[in-house]
């Protein structure tokens, strides 16, 4: 998906809100459980339900593969139902992958050969040759972590070098020469929501993929006004707010409420910010 | 596998050479394209041929995931066999995984509860929060990306704060308030042998996981100069140079031998440095 469609989308819903996959068996509605693939009916709900309201989902890798085979298998099921029933959303594995540029190449035919999706989340400390073999699909987005949303962002992201630079702008700033901003995102928490305008100084034009709205305490209203710019540039992620909205049988409504609310919200911040 | 029980392999077997299974199936012999998990019964092969010369293994997760879901059945059945015939060797899954708390605790889960692996490799970028959830596994190891050999590892990882600390010094140096030696592992790339000493300067008693001896041109005689402690405290790990020596029906004789220079190479280096 080009970054001129994706945001005809997000005109089209009025929205830009991406719905994070990280469904815990522990977790989802009892009655699911009794179903072959719990975690896939769960899936295929909730984006059955959110659909009208967002323009991106995100399997979080990671609660897929704690179930080991049989987890990635559901991974496989609930990407393909979603490209199949919903090809207009967006598909952003979080997997925050990164190594050296021969096992970079395996990883990006992981996700961009075998299973389509449309972007994937990669992490910067190997530097260049860990990330541009992802960019070598055309269609494909890297996401790079740049500030992220957890505590444990302050134990090296902020390290100011001797220039007075910090890693997370080191990371911007260098990392354009790798690829441009039809082809690169950049991960920026919520929690970080005065940062905005340090990362917009250096980014201008990138889409941002915002975790930390919600259940990590991040502002959208903040958000916008420091990140947003005219052709709106966020993608505001939101999981266990939406997904674990109600564990009852009307799981998929409330969820389905849920991603409504934001996306109320969220037309209201493309009227003010949006220009 | 404690740290003392390492050790007591690396004396038994006078070798601290990891083999690194990144079976690729564009590269294995085609003989083995005929039998139903060709890239199983290649690792298998391999292992089993190698097992005499080496104390460790470390699957490639990337190499798996790049086929999918089978691919994961296949790094499922390649550990258990390791398990079940070689129980002495310290198994680690390379994932360089990493992200908020809650996230690394599913794949904690993935490779210490679902698979139980002795050691999985974790990226440092995002901080304390993104690597605790790994320690909570009695007896299991985080080896923590600190100086990697690859080419990318000058862009973030050599940069200098306000002080002269460079970003992996402070990687090596902050990360020790999460765990002890007895839990923490580092991979310290064998291309920058000369910064071992640096590394050896913080962090003394801890293993490093050293890849890049062989194709990516590090020196075994310089890591063990500068790298080495009186328990070893090296695995150096041979991924191509092993797998790939030979590519007929005797791939894995040709493997063997590859091993068993190495193991002959790290027995001098052991009588010489491991004091």
């Amino acid at each position: 998906m080009t970054r001129q469609q994706l945001f005809e989308q997000i005109l089209k819903k009025q929205s830009f809100l991406c719905v994070g996959l990280d469904a815990d068996i522990k977790k989802i509605p009892e009655h699911l459980l009794d179903t072959e693939d719990p975690i896939y009916e769960f899936n295929r709900a909730i984006i059955d339900a959110t659909a009208p309201s967002c323009v991106a989902c995100k399997p979080n890798l990671a609660f897929f593969e704690s179930e080991g085979a049989s987890g990635w298998a559901t991974f496989e099921k609930t990407v393909a139902y979603i490209q199949q029933r919903h090809p207009e959303i967006f598909i952003i594995a979080d997997a925050k992958r990164g190594d050296i540029g021969h096992t970079s190449e395996m990883y990006a035919r992981a996700f961009f050969g075998t299973t389509k999706l449309d972007a994937v989340t990669v992490a910067p400390y190997m530097g260049e040759d860990s990330v541009k073999p992802f960019l070598t699909f055309a269609g494909r987005w890297v996401i790079l972590l740049a500030l992220t949303s957890n505590g444990g962002s302050q134990d090296f992201q902020l390290t100011e070098d001797r220039n007075g630079e910090r890693l997370f702008e080191k990371v911007l700033r260098v990392s354009q020469q790798w690829g441009t901003d039809e082809q690169m995102m950049y991960v920026t928490g919520a929690t970080q929501a005065k940062l905005f305008e340090d990362v917009r100084r250096i980014v201008p034009d990138h889409f941002l993929l915002v975790p930390g709205v919600g259940a990590q305490g991040g502002s959208l209203e903040e958000v916008c006004r420091y990140g947003m710019n005219r052709h709106c540039g966020l993608l505001v992620n939101s999981s266990r707010g939406i997904i674990y909205a109600d564990s009852s049988e009307d799981f998929a409504g409330a969820a389905a409420r849920e991603a409504g609310k934001l996306q109320q919200e969220m037309k209201v911040m493309l009227d003010k910010y949006c220009r």
